[in-house]
């Protein structure tokens, strides 16, 4: 019987008109994607076509990335913020989760618990938080600093932002609301609560101005890959977007993660570890190359280096295309994906050029280029050997990808067994098999002064 | 002919479920509606069908402003974020501006002139800013602050906050993404300015990751009436929310600030004056003035006080509620509204029973309470004698007083060529008049790098 068989979990992975760097240029690409919220409508609706589990955004807080003329080649440049996206795309969809990111390092506790609390309203229950803590360097100086602050200080704080949000959340008792009319009671006294947070970063009174949502709390996704950003995650994450370039690494994640959270006492099943996953895929394997090798085509060689310094940490223009990739220091707190891409590219002996062709559709997440069969052995092996409970789906470029996904590989999942062939709740959290938290002031716990 | 009368400009000003202090109790009252999504899109169809100029939300960053027992008998306590609520009504609405406040003293202005800029772009071109500085002790206990900024130190923040919003929303030139396929050229190189701004209170260095919205920029609101509101307002506005007890304050209010933009180089018409105006109506003057005894009843004396205690910015509990509203000094920095409250109580003779139910339905914004033609005359009076542009609607309760307004106020105005008959334009500069703004780097008149 299929029905036992491990479920994969699926998020659609958004990004303004493509995430293969040149993927805007292809003749089907809808270039202006990022700044046309229709097409955001649209896409929306091909995933719930597809049964996605969640859309996802990530995000940054700059325009720049690049030097000028190579940033004017891209299209992740100017794009509808993604918490207004995903919020206007609420009322549009029924079953999707929309996920979004947002910076613990320069916002407020009291702004992020409003806004996640309000999509989780609007969208009844399918609200969640992708936790970052910026690694760009770019952000400190539309935010008045001109550094930015230490690995270890923005995880400190992160832990202590997300303490914050989640008590804020619990500030409102799931039945307060009472609306008496008669009685003249809006709210039940003794159902609200202060937090009276005081911390290193932050100090915030409460209690929120939302009421506890449909989720009791939106869903938390955390992506960090480092020793901090595991530990955060296996204390906090109940779903983790993680960067993989081969299987092995992806297992030894998965485990260390779940163990982690093992240790702080989490039930395993409680966090969903999703890799991002590319995905170039056609009716047969060469038709599938054959697509890959036109939209590599289309790369132009200085965007790629470029691409390639910002992701390796490292500044490459001026160095021979065709040369050998420098071997990089590891030593100055650079990303995890860094060190990911110097060890393959030292590992398999490739040029700058074949560096940046390989990161040039998915930023160094595991990429599957073939037939719907070769997809599908593919998730399968990664879901059912301990590497994923589920894939963050990279679309080269929009819609065209996204179709071929859904028309292609989800009946093939499905006809396995892997898949879903509906629905299975109403929110997210039903979707993706979490529990709904109950507030940290539900057992009575803690005696909590009504607001005053 | 009517059709060259002067054009009464209409917002239609929401509130989680009422903005009668006790409208939520009303049996037709949607009591639940500051948490119901849902019902505010069916508040923004009837809006829409009324042909307002905009939905317009206040916005406060606390929960807390009663002691316990009052504050749970009212329903301003819970609601959707404000932003939250009007970019996800965007797309289910086709001509309505939507205009959401946020204060310039605990965000950042990269993040508010990217959500606007957002908002425009969803809205395609109907989105506006309220721009508050935040009045309310209460709220900077949920930022890490003990106490509030003073009032000078907060209008110096929004006087810089506005400008580098006004900048980062001119960081592309219009025409900037040109998606040229063909060249591989997402935007023009030199169609991007970086801002570079440093002043007392941000360092922003730009640009912002959102294109220039189909407004040019978002309409921006303001409420202040103090000495420096007034002056910020001049200087920066193109809507005003106000609020007067006479239409002799609002015709000294109008001149003043008119004769403030004219000072300032502005043309007077490039900025709309809308009084509150709350509106109790119904087919004949009694049963307006029934309807209106009917939501008095329904006042708790408790939350009366307590809510005139706040508006007044003076404890009056304890007090005989049958006696005279005392004395309150006015040397404190007190908002603008305790010295309208404290005047009116002087001049009428009132106790304080009879002052909170005088402003138990506007906050102390004018309140006409009669038939349509009734209504109609007021309006008429102050719009064709130099008290306002237009109004912002008060309904006491939603939905039934806001349909009152379009059925009986909307069809009276029109018969008179008061108000539109179809909305104008596309975009909510269009529908109030008020010009598209050029970019600051329009006329060339100065040079700047591309982003680097």
């Amino acid at each position: 019987m299929t029905a036992n068989k491990r479920q994969i979990k699926l998020g659609m992975f958004l990004r303004p008109a493509a995430h293969h760097i040149a993927g805007w240029r292809h003749p089907e690409a809808w270039a202006d994607g990022g700044l046309n919220f229709q097409r955001y409508a649209e896409l929306a609706q091909i995933a719930e076509r597809g049964l996605f589990d969640m859309m996802f955004s990530a995000d940054a807080l700059t325009a720049d990335r690049y030097d000028p003329d190579s940033l004017s080649r891209t299209s992740y440049v100017a794009w509808i913020d993604p918490m207004s996206l995903l919020t206007a795309l609420a009322p549009l969809t029924k079953h999707i989760g929309l996920v979004c990111t947002a910076t613990t390092t320069y916002d407020e506790p009291f702004h992020i618990a409003r806004k996640f609390a309000s999509l989780d309203l609007i969208s009844r229950g399918r609200g969640g938080w992708n936790l970052v803590t910026s690694a760009n360097a770019n952000e400190a100086q539309n935010f008045g600093r001109d550094e930015h602050l230490s690995k270890s200080e923005r995880y400190r704080r992160a832990r202590e932002f997300v303490d914050v949000v989640r008590g804020l959340w619990d500030s409102w008792d799931d039945d307060a609301f009472v609306f008496d009319k008669q009685e003249g009671r809006f709210f039940r006294p003794g159902s609200v609560h202060v937090l009276n947070h005081v911390g290193e970063f932050f100090r915030v009174r409460g209690p929120l101005n939302v009421s506890r949502s449909p989720q009791g709390q939106p869903v938390v996704v955390q992506a960090g890959a480092s020793d901090d950003g595991r530990q955060l995650a296996a204390e906090t994450a109940e779903v983790v977007f993680t960067a993989h370039q081969k299987i092995e690494t992806a297992r030894e994640f998965y485990s260390d993660v779940k163990n982690r959270m093992a240790a702080c006492g989490r039930d395993r099943d409680h966090c969903k570890i999703m890799p991002g996953l590319g995905v170039v895929v056609a009716p047969t394997r060469q038709e599938a190359l054959d697509k890959h090798e036109q939209l590599q085509d289309l790369i132009h060689p200085d965007v790629g280096i470029s691409m390639l310094s910002k992701y390796i940490a490292w500044d490459l223009r001026g160095m021979d295309v065709d040369g050998p990739v420098p071997v990089v220091p590891q030593d100055r707190g650079a990303p995890t994906r860094s060190a990911l891409l110097s060890d393959t590219a030292r590992a398999e002996g490739l040029t700058i050029r074949q560096l940046y062709r390989r990161i040039a559709g998915t930023r160094g997440h595991f990429q599957v280029i073939g037939s719907p069969a070769d997809v599908a052995d593919m998730m399968e092996e990664w879901i059912t050997t301990g590497a994923g409970d589920g894939f963050n789906i990279i679309p080269p470029f929009f819609p065209t990808s996204l179709n071929d996904f859904v028309d292609l590989v989800v009946p093939e999942l499905q006809r396995r067994g892997l898949f879903r062939t509906a629905y299975e709740g109403r929110t997210l959290r039903e979707n993706l098999g979490l529990p709904r938290p109950a507030s940290r002031y539900a057992a009575g716990v803690r005696e909590d002064a009504a607001a005053e």
